[in-house]
């Protein structure tokens, strides 16, 4: 087994006000690569498996406190694995402590309020886990891809969404945020492979062929997205997500660190307790 | 394995209005009991294991058809498993297909309503397989034990609750709703080795203790609310609950029973898309 990086090198460089032109690309990070892995597929799953039970009895802990929060963020192109990811990092993860919030275009309500209402709205409360699938950040790329939110527009909602995620986090909320990169060819045989298969019909809406057709601009969307809003409080990494083993477990090793930074521990016994016999 | 007994003799009887004296009662059902056990622990886990992979296909196909809801409401006295069963009944379906409701204590904001606002606000919605954790039962239960809703008020409430999931039921959300069902002794052993082991001190509540010296009181509440509530469309089960694997068992099996009736399919496939190349 190799040595493993470091997860800070998937980081992506901390916003710095003043300071317009990040030099940080997406294209310095391969989609195929598999820096996590732990040399073949078997013993992967065999990681994660591992990796599952630690996160049970963390978000345990987290639940027992009930001070703490932990929100995951989970964004990446269509077929990028966002749900798959959620399947299988949080499968030995007692339900009872999780709460998963999809995001889908808002609603006329939805709109009729700021971007950030109804994602307030749904932030962890304390002892929660949390995991978004898609969230505020659709409000950044979509409209900027569409060309209804023009740079000026785009750094404002960046601004707001710095401060929204400064509140949550000065409040006891841990924010990570993972991008599931994947590559234009990997989408390709995704998108494929379910219009191939009638069965899995469902899953498939005709705008992501459209989105497709953007993708350079998704990208750039991307990258300025990431650039404006990671933060030491809430940081983005990007996840090598062509090969779905590997997305698994890096986005299992990066919450279960962040975790472990937590050292969360059961709360004391209770001395009133003690030699109670029940009648 | 010996013959499987028919789910229906543990359904309390319909509702009939006007009727004012159903003969049902709690104690035609012995607690420790294990009529849906499969002969061993071992061959019981097992099955909920079958079950959980049966569960989460279903709940794939109601996912897909985003037409039908599944509402599962659980009750039953302190320790009688609601958690346990959540977590070991559900461990097979995937997290992004559940929602899971707890209701505690209802907020000031909450009470500042009638008692069906905040469950409405978290019924399932269509494609939804959602759990309540307790529910709205708590509110003819509790006050019925404190004396703060005397008999005119209990029968206005199961009403109302008649009437709100006729409502549900009629918009498309299948209703089924267990009593997780312990003796007196079965409580006394839980809450006792809850207090012996220090590190489970966080679980326990010493309210706990209070609700117990009530127990007859309770099991008189909950007798009345599921004579005047069980209906057709809203069916109340008995579940032996002294066994944890039988209650599991026994609940993944009515649950899954449920979902069969309902016949879901996936959505056929869609003729715009045969023969698409994704470019």
């Amino acid at each position: 087994m190799a040595k493993q990086p470091e997860l800070d090198d998937f980081r992506v460089p901390f916003f710095e006000d003043g300071k317009k032109n990040s030099k940080f690309s997406l294209d310095a990070f391969d989609p195929a690569s598999k820096p996590f892995s732990t040399g073949s597929k078997d013993s992967d799953k065999a990681r994660l498996s591992e990796i599952g039970e630690k996160l049970d009895q963390q978000q345990e802990r987290l639940h027992s406190q009930q001070k703490r929060r932990v929100l995951l963020v989970l964004q990446g192109m269509d077929t990028s694995g966002k749900d798959g990811t959620i399947r299988a990092v949080f499968h030995e993860v007692d339900p009872l402590g999780l709460r998963i919030v999809p995001f889908k275009a808002p609603t006329p309500v939805e709109l009729a309020h700021d971007f950030l209402w109804r994602v307030h709205s749904q932030a962890p409360a304390a002892g929660e886990l949390t995991i978004f699938n898609r969230s505020h950040y659709e409000d950044l790329l979509v409209p900027t891809v569409l060309g209804t939110l023009d740079a000026k527009a785009f750094e404002a909602r960046c601004r707001h969404i710095r401060q929204f995620e400064a509140l949550l986090a000065d409040s006891g909320t841990t924010i990570i945020k993972c991008m599931l990169h994947i590559s234009k060819d990997e989408q390709r045989t995704r998108l494929q492979a379910r219009i191939d298969d009638p069965s899995k019909h469902w899953k498939f809406d005709v705008s992501d062929l459209e989105a497709r057709k953007q993708w350079d601009a998704y990208q750039s969307a991307y990258r300025d997205a990431l650039a404006a809003t990671s933060t030491d409080y809430a940081p983005w990494y990007v996840i090598p997500a062509d090969s779905k083993t590997h997305r698994n477990v890096m986005v299992a090793e990066l919450l279960l660190r962040t975790f472990e930074t937590l050292q969360l521990d059961y709360p004391p016994p209770k001395e009133s307790l003690k030699g109670v016999k029940v009648e």
